[in-house]
């Protein structure tokens, strides 16, 4: 039996996630799409990040993929910013976020009223790493009760990334995980992968994180006047 | 443009999955598929469970399935039982472990000196869940940092599942997190799953769990000899 296939599919994905980007750039919203193992900490890091970065007046907006649920959509919404869930459930329960969504989200966002915009991707150390969705930066969360061997054995998310942030640092005293050591891997993987140890529970480490943020987007509004700054 | 693409891909998957178990069956080998999110825990518990099998005069294996590494394999290879690593990346890295994997390892496997197979699947708790390999018993460990919301935000997983630990219960007293209430979610979802709460690094609650592993054996013998048995 033969049935027909797109056998572009990967292209299309692309196609559209450079739309996206298209989008991005010309609103001059920085949009870092944020990956890691189910329960790193993703919603309580971009809880505090997005509280931080409206300290220093600018506007965050989220889109939540998940395969079902709205439970990180509510642990958001009394921040007060846009939040859009998608659920890739209905959709046949994709194990990551897809450029479709990101695109679809769109039209309920306030794209041209924002500075940021976060894409919470699903839980999944594997997939989500495969798919380019139009980010400026793509960025993974490790908790470190996940251990240090994750960058050896989850090599391609590392690979792609630009940074890592290492949450839970507050449960450090109480685990069998040496930073050191974890770095020391980070860099097998990839030597240029910026690291920030942080707590999103306490706080410690997110003030680097919030200046690379600044920093990357300066570096895309610096780019759209047609100026070239190094920031990294 | 036409391509041929076999549409019956999972029912390929699930009829070797069913030889796979007719193997199993006739070998009279208890065989446990073990899945979680990276970093959960599931070879520490393993190393743990193979210990205390063996103190009971039972022999055990494992197939260790990763994208990449043989890190897992080396950390269970001291503890002098049958080991066989899958890696998924020379084959396109697969996110979960496929039944033609378990096939190919049985080649390697003293299958009929043994008593329980342990198939550690890849840390991901989205894809392994959909994927049968003809294993007895489909296990998910979830570790206490991970939080509360896991089973609701992947509940194919806590669905698919017959028991599940809840591992690093050592660290409880330094969470935000309350056994009762994940006890609640999970029920939500799949109110037959049998849950251990333990700890692989002190060995607290693994008791339960093996004797859960011994009486699944036993089941399985007796219905080789055409006898009932009632555990669950």
């Amino acid at each position: 039996m033969r049935i027909p296939v797109l056998t572009n599919l990967l292209e299309e994905s692309d196609a559209l996630a450079n739309l996206n980007r298209q989008t991005f750039d010309a609103a001059g919203v920085f949009v870092v799409n944020l990956m890691s193992s189910p329960g790193a900490g993703k919603t309580t890091i971009l809880a505090k990040t997005i509280e931080l970065l409206r300290d220093r007046g600018l506007r965050c907006a989220v889109l939540e993929g998940d395969i079902t649920s709205t439970l990180d959509s509510e642990r958001l919404a009394p921040l007060g910013v846009p939040v859009v869930q998608a659920n890739t459930e209905p959709f046949g329960g994709d194990c990551h976020v897809g450029s479709h969504f990101v695109k679809a989200a769109l039209d309920h966002l306030p794209i041209h009223d924002l500075d940021y915009l976060f894409i919470e991707n699903i839980g999944n150390l594997v997939c989500p790493a495969e798919f380019y969705l139009g980010e400026h930066r793509k960025v993974v969360v490790l908790s470190l009760p996940e251990g240090e061997d994750k960058p050896v054995k989850y090599p391609l998310m590392f690979r792609e990334c630009q940074a890592c942030l290492l949450n839970k640092l507050d449960l450090l005293p109480y685990l069998d995980v040496s930073v050191p050591l974890l770095r020391e891997r980070i860099a097998t993987v990839n030597g240029g992968l910026t690291v920030f140890p942080v707590s999103a529970k306490t706080g410690i480490g997110l003030g680097s994180w919030i200046e690379w943020l600044e920093l990357g987007r300066t570096e895309l509004q610096a780019a759209k006047c047609g100026v070239s700054v190094s920031t990294s």
